[in-house]
């Protein structure tokens, strides 16, 4: 696990704020309820070395520190302000600190946008006084900051160590949850923490960058309820995640939790597949359940990644190595298989019992010997078919289960799994059913920094995101952008005459656009009089045709009987036409009818879907998946962020769960992979190219095993930027 | 949760020998590592009060106890006998303890079945002197048992609490687990404790019944890597979990944790989805995480069930809320619509800023009184549309975080959720964010009965169980298995010619026995000459029809070139007949063909499949599920024992995640369900009533808007009933 962190150069404006060397306290009380008594208290006790202004107009002393009746009687620029007074006071108080040179401030007060639209127009004054005064605003609604490396503890906090997890939080009780239960770990501790609230100036993205730079912060660990600026969250979180860990918790995966989350900050919360698939893209390790967050970003801290998901399970009890064998194939991990010499070498040392196969069970070896166990751990990670080494049984509870004199065998054995946890790239995780009880050879783990962990589960979760990490980085090696997209002048001459028309593309243009920049859509004949039907007929020979009307007033074709399938001949296509018109307008008298589209039935093939559209908070993103049942049944899709990688096209394709449908299910052929990825990389292009394109819809296209056809396609026009 | 134990009646065998009057150690030692030694360290430190015979030819006392020289030197009949010698000594030790009248022996070695061939015929020796003897066997391969409140402790743990979690465990592992995180918890006992290691006489059902008959378990909890009996386990799972809730975590949801569970217990571990359907079909609460068991076990012994899934949550934090209601809607419950009054009611004791939507957030009303939280819940409690109230936030912290004269309200808040959770049938969880570290008022619920949990994640587990357990008492209460099946005469015959042709049922056959007991079949003729084609023309008019070869020799009809789709009138059908017979005869030459089945076309609707199946440890199983990708590649299927009631079949069709396409997806009807729960139970009817068969498969059947109709069926027949 030796790895040090990188240093990186400070580019981001948080540090002076948040690392601050002197603070003003607007609103310091004397009243020991108050935020700005407690505020003090944090960073008296705490031993803050910089310079402490209480501002306070009635008290002469706050803790025995001087106060200041005004912000005008600061001496000089303050590098941080903590603002304790009520909402309506803020817009002013910033003004003024402005003027005096203040860097930032955290802003306690709630009452803004959270409340309506008031609480929202004193917020935009908060933002206008900050930009005016050159301030950076913390906050409003925000449960305040601390830094423990720098002593700056405006939470007044007590007990918490400082350590390697930075904390940005939108939620001040989730802080003081991760607080209190590694307190009882006892191992685990915190460089930063920040509320955001509702991150009216500064937001999630920049918390981020300031983490990546923070020497002090070994993974940056995030409870999110909602994005401000997604594009710039996702780049932040691409570079950053290159550097260390980052950890996000997402709130809102159900409907009743957007609703709740909604009324707690007022964010926006979207889609949470989307969230949680645009987060991966960029190397996030996402965390889905709450008591999951503080097992693994500890973990994460500690060993930052593992070579890959091929796990070695050492195990003192069949019960839990059967157990941990579900668990890992849960989450996406695999039992290493061991090679002959690693069986051969356990053998040696083991019981004939033993189960040399991994999960190994060494069912009895250790009984008289835990330091067996560290022997088994060093043999199988020297197998070159193993990325990571899981101790699971009574590790540390033998001198209790057993026999006293066992504890010197453990305390070895400790060292030794220390020691391999050094010296190996492999990560070294430790469940251990004593965990709750803290025996001294788990302590000494603990302390030494292998993780020890109460629950199989959460092990799991934490070999699953080391693992994932590892890949990630790994793969993003040489992962590039494709080449980007030169926009064609006829493709933007028919943008702005669609603009001009007050409509959005034609069918038929949208699909002129996918074929000029090289993707393959079906063969087709834009049709404007029942004459050219002849033409038409011989141009697709013996082929049965489908017809669909032109027409920007009729979207919904099927429904106004536009459209017609399974078209065998010219008589049939003219009467075909006539029965169109009649449908149509009938259905719709004034429609502004352009002729049909005629197109040969596609082949059979498997129906997929590619969508686009612009996420108010994340930007384009592109959507991939099966179509019919498994988009509107299912919700078996994926999201990506835009421009993708090659990478990215790759791993939409295979993160669905019918992805087996795709590599050849029931007797069919597998379909042509690689062509998908490669319609996937081209949307991405033509996005990235046309702002004009605001939303594209090839629903379906027909993957084959060579290659695939869009046979419909939509596109909507974005007025704003013609 | 006045929820008071039925007295239950003692029929099982084991009541003596789990709560024995007097207990013998065959192979009592006096060295300090052997069991034979911590046997008696347990008896005697816990205070047993029954007569101990340690027998050892070699000491004199072992531990002050007179030992005996021989199991003939027994004074008279004892009920129980510890065996702590090796494998190859218990056949003759159970026949002699079998002579002294000993109705019990709890076998600690291994080296039977689990180790293949040698051990297996070794067990048989153990078996067949316990039953030549009347001596009932714990094990062999266990790691032992405990009754902590009759003090017998034979696995000498230190430290476990009497308490009300009845534990069954084929992990010795777990069960340490277990103890060790109620220690640390604090406040959850055991009652009795078995391993029932490889189960080769007494099996996981005997000790349920035991365990639903022992007046100190108030909740069975059972870690299973296999069963034995799995019907009859059923048979007890459903009389127990009437009485009392039933926990059960079964390990091998994995390939990977079923391989390693065979080679730990040596147990047949079927498919997980279909052992979880089965157990849930008969009231078990199913625990999918290993650290989830102790929560959940606690939860249901203490609060046993609650009135249905409506959950009301009151908080002092938005973002856990926010988490909460995540969870709850991931685990199927629903946040309760509060009535108006109660709004009302909590309106005029909270600050305006609060949220009276549920989640409750009381917005820091209960920053200066956290008594206010109980009122809250008691508030909600006595709203109708509110089944179970879950306390989440910081309620035990007060005192710590904001002021520590806030304890005497912390502790009066305690008093009267205690009060409510007694006096009121809708169970109170707490979370608190507090809870590791244990501070006083949560102490006070915890020890006053009232569950409170470290994370939110567990609290829900325990919500979702008590809600699903109290749905399950309430809707069977009036549950009725549908009347019994009479075979008929003719089927019976029927079965009786395919048996004696060595043939299983041609499909006219199985459709025959199908229509005969009132399922809706396709029409169809059964066709022995192409001369009958003439008449088979005209019966189905106008109709598409399909033609399928009839012969015990081709089972792949298509492969076979045996099926023609869409034939239309005579000429057609004479026409398809020949091809059918050159191409079956091409295909199999030797092949006896009976004609042909000719059935029309079926209307369009969703294709279902309904299979049975008898697997080896549950007997008669049905499946229900979509067809096609839905069961190939979802696996999107649905599981229940024979025979079902008509809630068993109800709940098998909402079970499925692709019910959205029966309820009418995509702008098609919805299909009509009545018909097909009257098709699952029919289904069930007939396999009760036929041993004889023995799988059957109707794929597909197709269900409509009104009705259905099985298109295709198969049976096999079952060689050895006939």
């Amino acid at each position: 696990m030796n790895h040090v962190m990188p240093v990186v150069p400070h580019k981001s404006p948080l540090h002076d704020i948040l690392a601050p060397s002197s603070i003003a306290i607007v609103g310091a009380s004397a009243d020991p309820t108050k935020r700005g008594y407690k505020a003090m208290v944090g960073l008296i006790k705490d031993g803050y070395r910089g310079a402490i202004h209480p501002i306070n107009p009635k008290a002469d002393r706050i803790l025995g520190v001087k106060t200041l009746p005004s912000i005008e009687a600061l001496p000089g620029p303050v590098d941080l302000a903590l603002i304790c007074t009520p909402a309506a006071t803020v817009p002013g108080i910033i003004a003024e600190l402005g003027r005096k040179g203040v860097k930032g401030v955290v802003v306690l007060a709630s009452g803004f946008k959270e409340t309506g639209p008031e609480g929202a127009k004193l917020e935009q004054q908060v933002l206008d006084a900050a930009r005016e005064g050159g301030v950076r605003v913390i906050g409003p609604n925000t449960s305040g900051m601390f830094n423990l490396h720098h002593k700056v503890n405006l939470l007044a906090l007590a007990k918490v160590k400082p350590g390697e997890i930075g904390f940005i939080s939108q939620s001040g009780n989730m802080l003081l949850s991760l607080v209190l239960e590694a307190e009882h770990n006892g191992h685990v501790g915190f460089s930063t923490y920040v509320g955001p609230g509702n991150q009216t100036d500064v937001g999630f993205n920049d918390y981020l960058r300031y983490l990546g730079e923070d020497e002090h912060t070994r993974v940056a660990t995030l409870y999110v309820e909602g994005f401000r600026d997604g594009q710039r969250f996702l780049q932040a979180a691409r570079e950053i995640s290159a550097l260390k860990p980052v950890v996000v918790y997402k709130s809102g995966s159900t409907e009743q939790g957007r609703k709740a989350a909604s009324s707690h900050t007022g964010a926006l919360a979207g889609s949470y597949a989307m969230t949680v698939d645009l987060l991966r893209q960029v190397g996030v390790s996402v965390v889905q359940h709450s008591n999951e967050i503080l097992p693994v970003a500890e973990g994460l801290g500690l060993l930052q990644k593992a070579p890959g998901k091929r796990v070695a399970v050492i195990s003192d009890g069949g019960g839990q190595a059967t157990i941990a064998s579900d668990r890992l194939a849960e989450a996406g991990l695999e039992l290493a298989e061991l090679s002959e010499q690693t069986k051969a070498r356990l053998a040696a040392i083991l019981f004939p019992q033993a189960s040399l196969v991994n999960p190994v069970d060494v069912a009895g070896s250790s009984d008289a010997n835990p330091a067996l166990l560290a022997e088994c751990m060093e043999i199988v990670a020297e197998d070159e078919n193993v990325d990571s080494v899981f101790l699971v049984g009574m590790f540390g509870g033998y001198a209790i289960r057993f026999a006293e004199d066992l504890l010197g065998g453990e305390m070895r054995g400790a060292e030794s799994m220390i020691e391999l946890s050094r010296r190996s790239e492999k990560p070294v995780v430790v469940y251990s059913l004593y965990a709750p009880i803290k025996p001294p050879a788990l302590r000494r783990l603990h302390e030494a920094g292998v993780p020890v962990y109460t629950s199989i589960e959460y092990a799991v979760r934490v070999l699953a995101a080391l693992g994932e990490r590892g890949i990630y980085l790994k793969s993003h090696e040489d992962d590039v952008l494709p080449p980007a997209v030169a926009p064609s002048a006829d493709m933007l001459a028919m943008f702005a005459r669609a603009r001009d028309e007050g409509r959005d593309l034609y069918e038929y243009e949208a699909k002129a656009l996918l074929r000029t920049h090289g993707i393959e859509v079906a063969e087709e004949a834009v049709v404007r009089a029942p004459d050219e039907l002849v033409e038409v007929a011989q141009r697709f020979g013996e082929q049965a045709l489908a017809m669909k009307v032109v027409s920007k007033d009729i979207l919904h074709k099927s429904d106004a009987g536009g459209v017609k399938l399974n078209l065998c001949g010219e008589a049939a296509l003219r009467s075909a036409w006539a029965q169109i018109m009649e449908s149509c307008r009938a259905y719709d008298a004034d429609a502004d009818i352009r002729g049909v589209l005629v197109t040969p039935m596609a082949k059979k093939g498997v129906e997929v879907i590619v969508g686009v559209s612009r996420d108010p908070i994340f930007g384009p993103v592109l959507m991939f998946g099966l179509g019919g049942i498994f988009v509107e049944i299912l919700e078996d899709v994926a999201f990506r962020a835009i421009p993708l990688s090659e990478l990215d096209a790759r791993s939409m394709v295979d993160q669905l769960k019918a992805r087996k449908v795709l590599e050849g299910a029931r007797g069919e052929a597998a379909v042509d992979k690689g062509a998908l990825v490669d319609l996937l990389l081209k949307v991405s292009g033509i996005v990235s190219a046309y702002p004009q394109l605001f939303e594209l819809d090839l629903n379906p296209v027909i993957a084959y095993s060579d290659g695939y056809a869009a046979v419909d396609a939509r596109i909507i026009i974005n007025r704003a930027v013609m």
